[in-house]
Formats: structure tokens, sequence, C-alpha cells
């Protein structure tokens, strides 16, 4: 693992490392914010999976959640969206390929030999933070905006026991059913729609659900809303008796104008899973 | 005027604005987030000057600023660094010509024609945002990063009775002593440096001082901290008795992530001094 940059930043370091990926096959950087707390001891984790077209950098630099984890100890991951560089497959729309790995393993040429994301996020890139730095295992929590919300929601209902409590912003929320999802399903995964079951937060809340609390914020001005139908999950957390707040935020659209101001909400609800619970 | 994109923010909104400028001889685009309170009457508005290489984007969506103006009840505006354009003369280097304005009318060639900074963030932007928004011209602060600290803090002390505080975040002190400032003071206006005096916060601390509270905070591990000169101004406020607050903070470094660390004390600082005054 090589250190790219550390700064300070409320009380603690903002970090950006990269690393050679064994799932993916290339280099993988990621941002870890560590809070002043770790300094004495492991901290608990937030992940944060961003959306299309992001690096680990976007979030990083524009949701401003760096304040609040530091208020509430909590350390920050924050992942990219898929391999990069020159010899891995890409795709000319912004949404396939680099930029748009969906969190899901690819089965289908030319992306399986890269496009790993679910193993990555899931097994790789804990087991090295977690060895790398003074991160509590047994406290974690996961939130991601539109595609990282996907991830998010799915990744926290697939490995039941491993987050204490998911949210997200805006996410795509029933992607078997929507221009954001069939394509890249399609694409990773193959034509077979039962194997998109898994990467989908609304079969997946119908079929499992969460062993713990929900948040999700969406803008009512969002300019992709069709696209995420927060309406079927809504419906299916309701239908399962699932606790959850799903909240459509008045006038907010798609952007990081959205996710800052609704950060503090989202931390302050995991604080209260990861330290109460 | 025309409006770029707006998007709901903590409330208000964060509008991209562009109009054709008169004293830059091109387009200019500017940020400006409205809080709530906009709506029901004028509002006080914290001038945020940006540092080299920066557009009217940096600081809006890096700095985490206008959560803590929506909390105060407070505009933001953010306007640009230097004119733009291909019409618009350039250099090879970052620190001259587009994307480092420097905050004055340029009157050397081949500069002059369109380096009006001064005029633009003194005089024409006022007017225009005055005109076109609900904003209160009774209450302004200023504040910026580097060379918009120095920009805040030479407007501040340039302009008296405009602004009700200034405040700065690494600002760069004393320009007619190094490398950021010789070099951009003298392809700006000349080699006569008695017309430097005026763009140079400590010199402007030492013959004039601010009618009204200053605020600085620069990192003891800000890389271009020798460039800064923090020490020069603050030997001028000691010296001069000037109401005061100069902070180095222990390990920061240049970076917005320095920047965001503090915003909410700026913010609330120029709070004070506009609702308080």
């Amino acid at each position: 693992m090589e250190t790219v940059s550390e700064n300070a930043c409320f009380g603690g370091v903002q970090g950006v490392y990269s690393h050679s990926s064994k799932s993916c096959s290339c280099d993988m950087t990621f941002g870890l914010f560590l809070p002043e707390e770790a300094q004495s001891g492991p901290v608990p984790v937030l992940w944060y999976l961003s959306g299309l077209t992001c690096t680990h950098e976007n979030a990083m630099v524009k949701a401003g959640a760096q304040q609040w984890a530091a208020e509430q100890g909590i350390a920050l991951i924050f992942p990219d969206t898929s391999p990069r560089g020159e010899g891995v497959a890409d795709d000319d729309a912004y949404d396939l390929g680099q930029g748009a790995g969906f969190y899901v393993n690819a089965t289908q040429q030319p992306w399986a030999p890269h496009f790993q994301m679910w193993d990555y996020v899931a097994e790789e890139l804990p087991a090295l933070v977690f060895k790398e730095f003074s991160l509590e295992p047994e406290l974690q929590a996961i939130t991601g905006h539109s595609m990282g919300g996907h991830g998010a929601l799915t990744l926290a209902m697939g490995l039941p026991g491993r987050f204490k409590s998911v949210s997200a912003f805006s996410p795509i929320s029933n992607p078997t059913k929507g221009d954001w999802g069939r394509k890249q399903l399609s694409a990773y995964l193959g034509e077979d729609e039962s194997k998109w079951a898994a990467h989908d937060a609304t079969l997946m809340m119908q079929e499992h659900g969460f062993d713990g609390p929900v948040l999700t914020d969406t803008g009512t001005k969002d300019q992709f809303v069709d696209l995420l139908m927060p309406e079927s999950l809504a419906q299916a957390c309701a239908a399962r008796r699932q606790v959850s707040t799903l909240r459509m935020q008045p006038g907010y659209d798609h952007s990081y104008f959205f996710v800052s101001t609704f950060m503090e909400d989202h931390v302050a609800f995991h604080a209260e899973a990861l330290y109460g619970g």
C-alpha cells in the first residue's frame, strides 16, 4: 500500500492510498478519513460508496462528511467506483465501464477480468484497511449516493451481520426495472435476470430485508428520479415492516449540494446505530 | 445576466450565473448562495475570494460554507479569480494570467485590457448582485483563501466602511516581499513598487488598518507558508493594535481540507460582526 497524500482535516487525517488489487487486477485508489480518536484505539467505520463517473475523490472533497465523522469519532472510507487503467475495458458511455462498476462481480466479457467490485468492496479492501489502520471491524456502517446508494443497500442486505446500519442518498433502488441498471446488469452479469436479483435493493428488501435501521433521502426535484424509483424501495420497506426512514426532500436535486445538506443527519443516524447498538 | 444553474442547498439555493463584464471585457461567471431567509427580505453578504488556479466553483463545492451561511441567514458570493476566454491574455505558469488575477487593475500589457479584477469585485459585481438579488448592501463581510485571502484583506482595508469584518485562510500576507506577489505585481502593475503598496495586506495594515475585526488562520504545515509570510501581517496587526485574531493551526496545510475545517469559525465570526454591529 502506498500513501498518495495525507491532509490534516477536522482534527484528524484525510488520507489517499493506492494498492495493487488482486480482485480487480489493477491498482486501486481509496480515500480514508481517520478521526483524532484513532490515535488511541480502533474507531467505527462508515463506508461511503460513490455514484456513476465518480472516483474515490468526489465525496471526499464535496460531501462535507469529515466534520460530522470527526464529531462522532468515526472513520470514513471512500472506495473508487470501478477498476481503472489502460488495460481495463471501458465504454464510451458514462454509465458503463470505468467509473460505473455497479458493485457487482462481472461474469461477462470484456468486463470479467477486472470488474469485480463486489469482491473488492466486500472482501479485499476491508481486509487491507483493517490490517493497516486503527479501525474496529465489529462496528461498520455503510452509505452511498446514487449508484453508490444501490451498492450500499445491496451490500448491507447481501452481507448479513456486517453492517449495523445502512443509508443512501438518492439510491438507484430498483435497477432490474430501469435504464440505470438493466443496461449494466446485462453487460456485467449476462441476460439471465435471475442473476440480477442480488443486486437490486428492492428485490433484496422483499426477499431478505436488513437487520438494522435504514435511512434514505431523495430530492423531489431529482432530475433522475424516474431512474431511481424510490417508490419501489419505499413499497418494499413498508411491506416488509423494515425499520426504515425514507425521506423525499422538497426541492432538492441529485447533486452533491443535496448530499452535503443531509450528511449531518446520515452520520448521526449511523453513529446512533454504531454506538447505541 | 444568465442563470447557469440553481441547486437547492441547506434550505436555500446555490446558484451559478454568468454575465457580460464591462470591467473585464469578457463574460464572467460567479456563484451565489442565497439562504432561505432571502425569500422574505434582503440578507447580509459574505464575499469569498478564491486562490490561484481556482474558478468560482472550487470553494462553492469544497469549502463547506453553505451550511454555516444557512444557519446564520447569510448569502455567499463566489467570484471568479480572473477574466477568462480565448481573447484574454494568459501565461503558461499557473500563477500568472487566467486563474491568477490577484485582485488588481492591471496597467501593463498584455494584461491591461481584461485584468481589472479590483474594479470587478469592488464595483461591477456588487452593483449587479445588489440589483438582481435580495441582499443588504449595508451588511457585507469578506473572506478568502491564499491569493483570495490577500484580496479579502486588501479590499477590506482599501474600501473603508464597506465591510463589517474581514477574515482569511492562509492569506498571501506580504506579496511585495515574496515570490507569490512580486512576479504578479510587476507583471500587472509595472516595476514602480510604490504602485504595489495598496495591494499588500501587511503594508495596508501598517498604513491604514481596518475598522472592524480581523481573523486569519494558517496551517503550521502549510507547504507554501514561506510565500504567505503570516509573520509579517501578525507583526503589523500587533504593532497597530488592530482588533484581530491570527491563528496558526497545528498540522494543517494549504488545502480545502484545512479551509473547510475552520469555515464554521469564520462564518460565525462574520455573523457576529454583521448582526452584532
